[in-house]
């Protein structure tokens, strides 16, 4: 049975990339998209995966994203880029931007991207790790609309701002951290409504400022909050900072995530971050050392129950294999969205 | 009563300085260490402050730290800088590297120095704010010894790895935030413990992995936890890719925080980060930007009790202005650790 509910990889890109092509993406923007959606998936981070794809389709038809526009480089210097995607999708946009900074990096300690009039880009750690499959370290972040209460608010003020960064070894693949700025991902309090649970207070606080355990609040006008308190905030402006005011994009409630009104765009900013090994004790060095620094932690004697410290990353390698070689389980959310984009664009979900 | 025991930053300055330069550093660099301590202190962050200035000295008597070593360039590029303290004092050595990168970042998009065979260098923040001054977004980061239980975990095994950033306004200052990994500083172990209070469990885990509310397992081999979980440590992890594997200093247990043992050093590793948004919208439009997102957070309504949303570092702010103005008033425990800094000198430490 459960054999039957797995996609192979190649399927489902080339699956994800018809529906990209059949609502008016461009061939090469529509493989990037099912080569990002996809390989999130088969990480298993399935909240940035396939189920986003009839929502960027929604945008497009409501004219909120323009499904042809390329990315407009703004300025650039030796180890700079300052780009608009012109109110086109986050993922081709990002992926071009990012493969320009890559050929830069090759002759820069250290090289920035910044990168407006954006929308989506999937999941942070993707361009993160594009840097890494290059032996460099890499950062990626990201701005959204606000979501998250600042420490001591009762409002979203502002995003939940992914940061990612991804640092390559050898014997070990790489190390990739992607997080959110809540305390939780709004797809766990989502979890604890369907079952009918309770959850913890300090995940949201309800638009009057009181703690609640009650997951339903949070469609009634709760907020996030985020994690670690000031530490979480902090993070949050940090990348703000960065993908708002640094990239001259939309920042806070001058962000309009999965925008549908014609005649603006999302307004996304985005900033990636290069460091190239060679320039410190060279390529090779850095990789030993990472790989160095992951045995070490690997060493720690774990607490009862844990069978062993896993390093950022470890875990998403496992099932990243592990989906390549026996195809990819989708969760019913992801199905049905992949289903609702199939039908929207006139293709069939069930052709291989 | 409580106007004596305020000290005048001047008069505070230079009695750091004066034992600093009695207990064998140079005169420059006696300077240096008096101002970042006394600024920390000014900031409120006395754990950072003038409270380290005996321990240094501890570090120096014991062969551990050499008092006039200078930093030597080991390689540099057009935006990059990779350095080592020699086995010196820290914050010498950090504000020599930070002063040469921000002359490189005068003419670069982004810009990236490293130090290693450092040791501690005081607030971490200090260093960003050096690049927040001068106009630009400044990062600062260094490793430590292994301090942390990285998730699943019950052993010390990554550093509490401090991290920095620091953004300028124009009418506001600058954003400046500056944490560690734990979810709390020891600190305020130790408060619970001297007042006899439990603490929270997530705090600590004892050495057999077990959760605890009692602060005195902190000193039964307990050790602190990362803050937000696996958010926590996967900060911590990028700090130690940064300041460990990247600029080749000592990594994990390869770092000897407050090395008192001769033949060594600490190694600990630092690194420094710049970006100049004069390559992107311009100096002006970014601290406009900078005031904006915070006058945009500054509005968030509050919950019951709180007077109004911070932005970080705006406290610190309103305690150097408070201090610059009436004084410093010092905790008891970083009187008595000067007293002691004094007396191994030779210095009055009531002398002005």
């Amino acid at each position: 049975m459960e054999i039957e509910m797995k996609r192979q990889v190649s399927d489902l890109k080339r699956l994800v990339a018809a529906i990209c092509h059949a609502g008016g993406i461009p061939n090469e923007d529509a493989a990037m998209i099912a080569d990002v959606l996809v390989t999130t998936d088969m990480r298993g981070i399935h909240s940035h995966g396939v189920v986003r794809l009839a929502r960027y389709l929604d945008c497009i038809r409501a004219g909120g994203i323009k499904p042809t526009a390329e990315p407009v480089i703004l300025s650039e210097s030796a180890n700079s880029i300052m780009a608009s995607a012109d109110g086109g999708l986050g993922i081709p946009a990002a992926m071009k931007v990012m493969r320009r900074l890559l050929d830069k990096s090759e002759n820069c300690a250290i090289s920035i991207a910044t990168l407006k009039h954006s929308d989506h880009y999937g999941a942070a750690g993707h361009y993160a790790m594009m840097a890494a499959e290059r032996g460099f370290l890499g950062f990626s972040m990201s701005n959204t609309c606000p979501l998250v209460a600042p420490t001591g608010g009762r409002a979203a003020a502002i995003g939940n701002n992914p940061f990612a960064y991804a640092a390559p070894g050898r014997k070990h693949r790489a190390i990739l951290f992607d997080i959110c700025m809540s305390k939780v991902a709004a797809g766990k309090i989502e979890l604890a409504r369907g079952v009918g649970k309770k959850i913890p207070t300090g995940w949201i606080i309800t638009g009057d400022g009181k703690d609640t355990d009650d997951p339903n609040d949070y469609w009634r006008g709760a907020v996030m909050l985020p994690f670690a308190e000031h530490k979480g905030y902090g993070f949050a402006t940090m990348v703000e900072a960065m993908t708002g005011a640094l990239a001259m994009s939309g920042m806070m409630s001058g962000v309009h995530s999965w925008n549908t009104q014609p005649g603006r765009d999302a307004d996304t900013g985005h900033c990636f971050i290069v460091v190239n090994p060679a320039f410190f004790g060279g390529s090779d060095a850095f990789r030993e050392r990472i790989d160095a620094m992951i045995d070490e932690l690997k060493r720690c004697p774990t607490v009862d129950g844990v069978a062993e410290v896993l390093y950022p990353g470890e875990l998403e390698w496992r099932r990243e294999a592990a989906a390549l070689a026996d195809g990819v389980e989708l969760p019913a959310a992801s199905e049905s969205e992949l289903a609702r984009a199939a039908e929207m664009t006139g293709v069939d979900a069930h052709a291989g």
